[in-house]
């Protein structure tokens, strides 16, 4: 294991300290647990829109603080859910009021600790609800939707309700925004090499020079089959054709596209694959309205990438392309 | 070699495509020549910057075109500096009637081929003139400074020719701000691993499992030594002391501190490094008056970061924090 850091088990708070540190502008840490909220938190009268997760997937979660997307992150160790504590130390520093929405990828940890974090919130008198993301197409059938882990779909979920709190949105139709954009997004991952967690310092999983994961997740969890090599425009192919296949998306509809580099492809590779999806959506009649090619959720080093498509509407469309100011994303 | 790639040839062609594809908003492609410009160039009035180089460094350097920035780049094949000819058209195709900035690196392709331009278009009655950056602090000693490559410090001159050119800046302006940003500023970086070409389809150095390569450039160039695997703390030390000593900075001086991922490394890692740099700084006291930490400046997939340190004044603090709007950097 390669890596620049310092004891394997000080990773994340030594992160946290430089972020903060670089980003004070946006975020600000909280004394009582490990959570970073925005600087000017709690905003009144507005739904407190609150995430968390393991660390390790930059500029996920906390890149995305600012106004119109996240006002707190509960940070956990890598790969690591946050501990219920810190989940609801984050509702209490973000309740302006109106109520928080908990975002969430659907993973055991996760789900088990903001339910806890809820519950505590609402004795607390603090109104909580819950929206979980379930966009990656390779981690169950279609017939078993809530059981498919959430991956890199979340942030599209992080900026509507995000934009839906910021226009004055209720708690309710923050998460109805936030559902609607769940239901309409889908997204297979493909990696050509697995990442290294720290305090564990062994790959993932292991690929041969001739292989790919297909239907990798964002923690280096191994994919759904191993695949020889291809070209980019192969396997651009193969995987926009698995994602249009599971909503279906049709003839006529207009979509955001998204090409997520899980970390350690470069951008040159994402441009080229974004190229081929472009030309089956074309040929297919599938409208771009919205596109993003960059890194938004990573596996740490991992070499990869994943296709997300998700149906616009008006409501979706609008909410995607609103104003947003974070360390990571602005618009 | 793994990589998302078709022909090793048509890398560049292709990721230019799906780029502008995804940023028309902000660049178009011209016809004459592999050359991407704002999308309103020319700019009545202002001086136009242009800059150019091999590919392979994403953001740089096409991510930076765009208000206040870049306004023109001519875009080489993966590390190889662009054709004279292209050059000349990115002169033209951005000259607005206050004549054009070139910004470079010190390399000596891409030295011969801007001249040739800059020849080219004086020739056409369009006023050139010329910056060239050398802020790599390892690629030959002090005493030959205008011997060193130009690496991610040409990002800070990028930003502070295109904002003097924005505010109205003069072609003599623009050039004595990004010649005092380029005296101003120090950078070394050091790697963990190597990147592959696509077309070469081997690594560019070979190191060992507990090796490191120090004073590496970006282009995947063996750096001045090959040096033990050390922690996070310790390598940051040891790159931002050197990197102190060669202005040198002093107590007392206000800078802008950039950590530059050379493309691999995750920003988990980077924002370890930069913890442990702001507290030599505060050490020493030198004062943090900007800070950047991310990928600026790549090797492909070279895990590796670099420390850069740029003495500020009034006026670069000034055009540093200025406005730009472009695919990978607003502010």
């Amino acid at each position: 294991m390669k890596k620049f850091i310092n004891d394997p088990y000080d990773v994340v708070d030594e992160m946290v300290e430089g972020f903060v540190d670089v980003h004070k502008r946006y975020v600000r840490k909280l004394d009582a647990a490990r959570v970073l909220v925005r600087a000017d938190a709690p905003v009144k009268n507005k739904v407190g829109i609150v995430s968390g997760g393991g660390s390790g997937h930059k500029p996920a979660f906390i890149g995305f603080i600012g106004q119109g997307m996240l006002d707190a992150v509960a940070v956990g160790e890598i790969f690591t859910s946050p501990p219920p504590l810190a989940c609801f130390e984050a509702a209490k520093a973000v309740s302006g009021g109106k109520g928080v929405l908990f975002l969430l990828g659907n993973y055991a940890g996760d789900v088990m600790n903001f339910q806890l974090a809820a519950d505590m919130a609402r004795a607390e008198g603090i109104q909580v609800e819950q929206a979980i993301s379930t966009d990656d197409v390779a981690s169950a059938p279609k017939e078993e939707v809530s059981k498919r882990r959430g991956v890199v779909g979340s942030f599209l979920g992080w900026k509507t309700a995000g934009a839906k709190a910021a226009s004055g949105g209720s708690l309710q139709e923050c998460k109805a925004a936030v559902e609607k954009v769940n239901r309409s997004t889908r997204t297979i991952g493909v990696a050509l090499s697995p990442c290294t967690v720290p305090a564990k310092g062994t790959p993932t999983f292991t690929l041969a020079e001739d292989e790919m994961e297909y239907g990798v997740g964002h923690h280096g969890e191994a994919g759904t089959a191993k695949i020889k090599m291809m070209t980019a425009d192969a396997i651009a192919e193969k995987v926009v054709t698995e994602v249009i296949g599971d909503l279906p998306f049709r003839a006529g509809d207009e979509v955001a596209l998204m090409i997520n580099g899980l970390g350690g492809t470069p951008h040159i590779e994402l441009y080229i694959c974004y190229r081929k999806v472009r030309q089956i959506l074309d040929a297919k009649g599938i409208k771009i309205g919205l596109s993003y090619v960059g890194e938004f959720f990573t596996g740490l080093e991992m070499a990869g990438f994943s296709v997300t498509l998700t149906k616009l509407d008006q409501e979706l469309k609008g909410l995607l392309s609103a104003p947003a100011d974070t360390p990571y994303y602005r618009i």
